[in-house]
């Protein structure tokens, strides 16, 4: 008998294009359900989270289990307190909205959030490719581009709750330009279509995956000058569809890594794929208890 | 009576163009002195430091006060256990030396070394305009860019001792370069002369103090987007002759720090002036005993 009572959670991920819940059993995914995120209003919002935990819910009464809680990763600022989100640049009816009471008014469930890149993180740290490292950077690299700091066994946010943000690093002095604008430029907004695109052998795809992860080699050593971690662990849509880029991406940062020990930082791929986000939102429950 | 028995400790700024050394009794400068710093080879170094410190454990003596030991700043990179210089690429003639053993074959001193931005950083910190924050980000403008972090009482030096190193941030991904040359390349390695013919009124020179200003801004946002400290400290040579730069910093950092709550970051100058990095040198053998 284990010591601890048994716990199931939930977790969402809320994308810019979809919605992603699992039912989390804190070592692996029971049930997995991917919506796509509505943009129109926050009701209809609202209405989607709930018909995406609805059957989650469903699943751990046949299991007879209690579902402690639900996470949410945000793909926005979110102040230091967890409770209001600040700025939801993706999704832009979350802005300023206080989405853990307006959830709790249709579920009864204890909702946490944090934003999306530091759930990433925390899963990867805790159940995935970082589980034997104490210094982790994630990025993922999907619709947008978002980082998170795990640190000693918890996310690092910084004096201001600001840190972390790495799809903002100003990548042009001259004409000052962001990593994410960049990336979307790239993209045109759509990475999705790219991948399929590089999948089917498009040349012109496969050249912007390039330079997709040339960008990243650079933003890695940006990264590693400046804090230095055990390994940079990667995930996102993007990745899912082409390894490739790590491989551009790996050859570059090298040669911009100042400090020669420094030079031996990992490169990995997160092992949760698209659910990771969801697995770590899940995680804000299970490391509250 | 103080519990505490009084010493004194010795710090040497080694910089590429001049060497600082100031005598310390924990709180205060108690002499000062500066040398040229000999370019050519070892031996001329070492009797050069030797002829720095000479005089201030002279003055040592007048007051009957030990002196604990003897700390250098060094402008390059350290291994993480202080031992050996890996890089010191404004003065290569330390290149992969072990140069304390080498100043304790002509000094009878206890000897500890760290890079310069983190002995600037360490002197603000303990004794300086950071001494009410845990969380500060150092940075030191003269010939070159260095950069230190300070975090809960101590240099956070990253997993392989590569953290801090903020003047190697690339700050144009399309034709990769780094901060600091792009600093060389707008001083003409000559930070010196920019800062007599400003003060004299140039406009050209004043021009190029607000691009400088410009790019410590963009650098600082990108530091409070990855880190988030509590407050930015400059310093350098740059610095002294020009306030000026900080307020286009001022200006343009706000612009570009995705969190709101991460735009109240304080950015001050030091208050030890050209002898922060001494001081910091100093205070590294005040800390170890």
């Amino acid at each position: 008998m284990s010591k601890l009572s048994k716990f199931y959670s939930i977790g969402i991920d809320v994308g810019g294009t979809k919605l992603s819940g699992v039912l989390f059993d804190g070592k692996k995914i029971l049930a997995d359900l991917t919506l796509a995120t509505p943009k129109d209003n926050l009701s209809h919002f609202l209405i989607m989270i709930k018909a995406l935990a609805d059957p989650l819910i469903e699943r751990a009464k046949k299991d007879k289990i209690k579902i402690a809680g639900l996470g949410l990763g945000i793909p926005g600022v979110i102040d230091k307190d967890k409770k209001i989100i600040l700025k939801c640049p993706n999704l832009p009816l979350l802005d300023r909205v206080n989405l853990i009471s307006k959830i709790k008014e249709s579920l009864e469930l204890k909702t946490a959030m944090d934003n999306d890149a530091n759930c990433f993180v925390r899963a990867e740290a805790l159940k995935g490719a970082g589980k034997n490292y104490k210094n982790i950077f994630g990025l993922t690299i999907g619709t947008g581009i978002g980082g998170g700091w795990w640190k000693e066994g918890e996310i690092y946010s910084g004096s201001h709750g600001g840190a972390g943000e790495a799809g903002h690093m100003i990548i042009n002095f001259e004409s000052p330009i962001d990593w994410e604008k960049a990336y979307h430029k790239l993209t045109q907004g759509d990475p999705a279509q790219l991948a399929e695109e590089a999948f089917r052998g498009d040349i012109l795809a496969e050249k912007i995956y390039e330079e997709i992860g040339e960008m990243l080699g650079l933003a890695c050593a940006n990264i590693v000058n400046l804090i230095d971690p055990e390994i940079i662990i990667v995930g996102g849509g993007v990745l899912e569809s082409s390894d490739l880029f790590l491989n551009f991406a790996r050859k570059i940062i090298k040669k911009h890594i100042i400090n020669p020990e420094a030079q031996k930082i990992k490169i990995s791929k997160g092992k949760f794929g698209q659910l990771a986000g969801a697995v770590g939102a899940a995680l804000l429950i299970s490391s509250e208890l």
